[in-house]
């Protein structure tokens, strides 16, 4: 594990405390345990922050927890608690903005009774909006998991082959990637065969691939909370033109995504580039899912890039572009990068080739 | 996957159902996603239910996964939405109960715009009580999962030896129930030796096994859902009399404790039995967590077995018992089983041996 240096901690305070500002906020409770770790840097399983519009983040996590808040969280006001008491002791003046999006109605109920004279206020997204855009210790990080993710999969080409089974091949691929420094599987590998690549999100079954088929593989390290998430589709012996017309479809879509990932474009405009060349070829029904997601301590995040997406790409996002076309009967295709968007262009971080590989 | 037989789910339903009018709950809206798949045999990743005093519960899904739910939850109604434009559909009258504990307050705002002439009502615990007890197709699947980590355990003993790291030999645990047929890690498995060894919950380090020292691992497998947990602690060459001696008592307070499970016992008695066996021996304070708690569809579940817990614990329940003493600067001993409950006895599911093994 990697300590995320303390100024870095303390940007990312400052810069939600910016975005408080700006919606007129002066105190935040944060309950979604990702967001708790990226302002604080505490990896621990029980953990929740409060944010005031100056001053350090306060950390509270329980006492299983105390050596290893101390180590990773030493910008942060430890405290040590299990219960909500610790929010009565604050003194929370006016009013104290949650994370309405996952905060239970319990919660709600409980600090209403708690904090008599204090108004909850349901605030969406705000977090999640400041943690799209990555800093250099999320980037290293994100590297780090793309780069192990790379070459599992390039290692794979050397033993993927005809009766290995979906379940066999996902086993393999997970544990290669923790042998080459993942700390785990960045989410349970998605592999299907022949027909099956027709379910974007088939669960690896005791079905062998068979030669002369399809065989995509949708997978990602894991590595210091930052999931890379990767997906490439080969041909376990020669295919016929049916499947490699749609190969060579979804590559200039899943390229031209690529290519026009910059600074300022929306979201919802990347996603009707790959929309576009599918559709202009037939296939536009065959496309179901949006063309991509932000990736980093979640494995789907903001922005996500859909049709109906409102957001706009900037600079340090790390996104997913991820077309595919998904045939009942004859199989599917699906080629996933994970770009890091620039000021002018993307930068793939997952560098594995997208030519058709046929093994 | 083995798909949940019709009239289990259907005698789930009713069980539910007799829950809710005991509580007097005319209509439950189900949003934890264990309990939809525990009541409609569905194992998605996204569905919600609604289930009413009488008839068969609603399943709502996505259309990623029509094909799946019509196989899995052939006794459910199936709906298809990605939003609550159902929910006003279906016409709620009076109240509707819903799952306080997990339902985000932002959900909650947006029903009691949509349904406006509907109560919701907080309801705490309902389905986890309900859940607490398995039937015959759960206790098969934690069967099957106990024993993958059984064989896992047992064949570790073979190659386990000093050098090897905690990272190291988690992963091969991790791998080597996959390959007997587990569908992933019940949880991140937990590695610590020699002096980690004292905290419960830690993460596996680079840090090699040395000869003389304690191995604790605590893992399980995953079964059509059902978590297995085991932990079991070995010595990697001969240890020390205070090793031996740390062991020993943890050993008797493992044992008093799986003997005293039975339909009727409090939990709070539980975990007295084992407390007290430890206190008696001077180390009360280094027995840092609860004695165990329910495994089914989520790891950690109903009952919890610690000081506080109110429970009682019924015939059919699957908890388990796993007493710990931690010495900092010296190491732990934590060994765990899962237990069913019986009418008048507990069967341990995890069936490895309790003698101290010497590798």
């Amino acid at each position: 594990m990697t300590i995320v240096p303390v100024e870095l901690l303390g940007r990312r305070v400052a810069r939600l405390q910016e975005a408080m500002a700006q919606a007129g906020i002066e105190t935040l409770l944060v309950t979604e345990l990702p967001s708790v770790r990226w302002l604080t840097g505490f990896s621990g399983s029980a953990g929740r922050a409060l944010v005031r519009s100056t001053g350090p983040a306060v950390l509270v996590t329980d006492d299983r927890y105390t050596l290893r808040a101390k180590a990773e969280a030493p910008a942060a006001e430890l405290v040590i608690d299990r219960t909500w008491g610790w929010l009565g002791d604050i003194r929370v003046e006016g009013s104290l903005a949650v994370q309405a999006d996952v905060l239970p109605w319990a919660v709600v109920r409980e600090l209403t009774d708690l904090l008599e004279d204090v108004e909850l206020v349901p605030t969406s997204g705000l977090l999640a909006e400041v943690r799209a855009v990555k800093d250099d210790h999320e980037i290293a990080a994100l590297r780090r998991a793309c780069t192990i993710t790379v070459e599992a999969f390039e290692a794979a080409l050397g033993w993927i082959a005809p009766g290995l089974t979906e379940r066999e091949i996902a086993r393999r691929l997970l544990d290669d990637m923790t042998v080459r420094g993942a700390e785990a599987s960045a989410f349970a590998p998605i592999v299907a065969a022949g027909p099956n690549g027709a379910v974007p999100h088939h669960s690896p079954s005791d079905r062998p691939v068979g030669r002369g088929e399809l065989l995509t593989m949708d997978f990602g390290a894991r590595v210091d909370g930052y999931h890379a998430d990767m997906t490439r589709t080969v041909a376990v012996g020669a295919v016929g033109s049916d499947l490699t017309d749609l190969y060579d479809l979804v590559r200039r879509a899943q390229q031209a995504g690529v290519e026009a990932v910059r600074d300022g474009i929306e979201a919802k405009a990347l996603d009707a580039v790959c929309r576009g060349v599918i559709a202009e070829a037939g296939h536009g029904a065959d496309f179901r899912h949006g063309t991509g997601h932000g990736v980093g301590l979640m494995i789907h995040e903001e922005p996500f890039l859909g049709i109906q997406s409102t957001g706009t790409l900037r600079d340090r996002m790390a996104i997913t572009v991820e077309p595919g076309v998904y045939v009942p009967g004859l199989g599917g295709v699906r080629i996933e990068d994970v770009v890091l968007v620039g000021h002018t262009d993307g930068e793939r971080l997952t560098t594995a080739s997208h030519d058709l590989i046929v093994l």
